[in-house]
């Protein structure tokens, strides 16, 4: 394998379809690691990048932000990495290292934050996951613990994060209090299980109905609250100290801060393209507030790795081998997955590269 | 003055007018405090309440929660006050001092807080304090340091409490940081004040540019930021860590979300009748946070007394006689007082009660 020459599958149009793509990758310098990408997660922010929904997509694109693998080379800085360790490399991939932020450890909020994909960065542009290989900054890159699995964990680099880094700046890991999560899908099926890691009483919110029995016996949540049910919803009100919401959607606020006690916090990680309606008194008279969050530095995503590692958290995913992308990516649209994608990337793209 | 026999002046139907009314006040009881009222302040609740805005008036109605007076009665049980004590009552004298709100010192959130006016309480209604005295369980009656006046010091127990609550519970308090004031009445004055105290940098945002020489010369603000100025607005981005605002219109939440810093924090304290539109991009891209708060419990309030007391708060008040409160209404509906209108009550009610 040549460290210029890459192969992956890209989106060249907004058509949703992807497409065997042959690409290059810059080469390995002193402070980078080069891996072999053995599974790479299928996020909806990939989706929405393929389609150009957010408006900034440049084609072709190489889409994956979840990606895990074993290292094949490292430069002569880096120390923390050699080469057929297990590694992971999520949401970014450089930052300028010198902001106030990059020097809290929050390099997520850097503004100069190079993405995994579809950002420009040294001369060219970032390429993601659904490829055979990738060239990452050191400080960019994730060791998974070892009995953490490299295909049900490539999500929590992604999905794990955008609610473990709230859950924690905000303060929702009280042991024995009440989160809801509102929206089960990749990122609040993680959720739950974070929840009951640190303790809490676990309520999914939903709108599916049937999603009560898998949310309960599958995921490990407490309790089901169908927020279709007006009866339910009044039963539940002021009973949850805390609330994830991952609901993408346009949707009303005045519900899920109804469920709230006096202090509870209602955390967006969705991003709904539209401003919601915020109705100021429930907020008022009950002390609650509303915050958002944005995915988590590397620090703190190392630290979520090795949480996970000890408590047995992954992510419940379905397998995929590369050619089935577009089938996958098509029944994500629908939400039709339990509750993870992943590409099998090393077994499957290998065949497409001949 | 008979125990029983009080008078003050009431609001009796939607007019905005206030007039002289005779009404009936409980005895003092085992745990109950007798205040002479000697000052009370007119804040925007009377308003709202004296024309029924809030669709919950019932009249006659005398209004007035900034209560400064001196004891001249306690029950067997009092030990905390003794007759001649200079003491204030602010928006609540009562609540069921058992749940868990109460056991917390939040009896400004228990559910069954009994507010100074307008609200049932033992078979009648509370009455508040544009009269001539008043009787209190000795939980609700804070205690004046010796150097805070009565006059000015009275809209603290409504404006104070309600801006130094939420500087505290948010964490709004750490030197050096950046506070922006939205809103420049009887409650943004104070925040100004309270922030220095704090030692925090200090802007005023406001579309009046007419007031910004005195939020500088007067009331000690180090800057001023006009919210019509586009440019200057622009130019403003990302710099506050905290806002509070005190702004009651229905207003964009957008360009407030914009003027914070990452981990940036918005607290709302005006009470907007109408749903507020929320972007929830920069709550995300920002880890930014909105909350809300309502008033303050009994030990905080007392709290923030001992801290004014300390710094030499006290608002900016114009002093009216009690005969003028209804221009003073008038003029309050214009926003027109710099900052809060205090009523002479002991000195102008009496002549009234012929």
């Amino acid at each position: 394998m040549g460290s210029s020459n890459a192969f992956g599958w890209a989106a060249t149009d907004t058509s949703g379809q992807l497409s065997p793509f042959h690409f290059s990758r810059r080469e390995n310098e002193a402070d980078d690691v080069t891996l072999k990408i053995l599974f790479c997660g299928v996020c909806h922010s990939d989706l929405h990048t393929i389609k150009n929904d957010w408006g900034f997509t440049t084609y072709p694109v190489v889409p994956g932000h979840e990606i895990a693998g074993i290292v094949t080379k490292v430069g002569s800085n880096v120390t923390k990495f050699k080469e057929g360790d297990r590694v992971g490399v999520g949401v970014i991939v450089d930052s300028c290292k010198e902001c106030e932020c990059c020097q809290q450890d929050l390099e997520n909020y850097c503004p100069r934050t190079v993405y995994t994909y579809n950002s420009p960065y040294k001369g060219t542009r970032t390429q993601g996951g659904y490829s055979d290989f990738v060239v990452v900054h050191q400080r960019f890159v994730l060791r998974f613990p070892d009995n953490l699995p490299l295909d049900a964990g490539a999500p929590l680099l992604c999905a794990g994060i955008t609610v473990y880094s709230p859950m924690k700046y905000y303060g929702m890991t009280e042991p024995g209090k009440h989160l809801g999560v509102a929206g089960l899908g990749g990122l609040g099926h993680v959720a739950i299980k974070f929840g009951k890691a640190f303790g809490l009483k676990v309520t999914v919110i939903s709108g599916s109905p049937n999603k009560e029995a898998e949310a309960i016996h599958t995921l490990g949540a407490d309790s089901f609250l169908l927020s279709s049910d007006p009866e339910r919803m009044k039963a539940a009100m002021g009973t949850m100290d805390y609330i994830i919401s991952t609901i993408s959607a346009v949707h009303p606020l005045a519900p899920l801060l109804g469920l709230l006690k006096l202090n509870g916090k209602l955390v967006n990680v969705g991003l709904p393209s539209k401003p919601l309606q915020l109705p100021i008194f429930p907020l008022v008279g009950g002390r609650k507030l509303i915050g958002g969050s944005n995915f988590g530095g590397l620090k703190e995503t190392q630290e979520m790795l090795d949480f996970c590692a000890k408590h047995n958290i992954t992510a419940n995913i379905e397998l995929i081998k590369m050619d089935e992308i577009n089938t996958a990516i098509e029944r994500l649209s629908k939400s039709d997955v339990k509750y993870r994608f992943v590409i099998d990337v090393a077994n499957s793209l290998s065949s497409s590269n001949m």
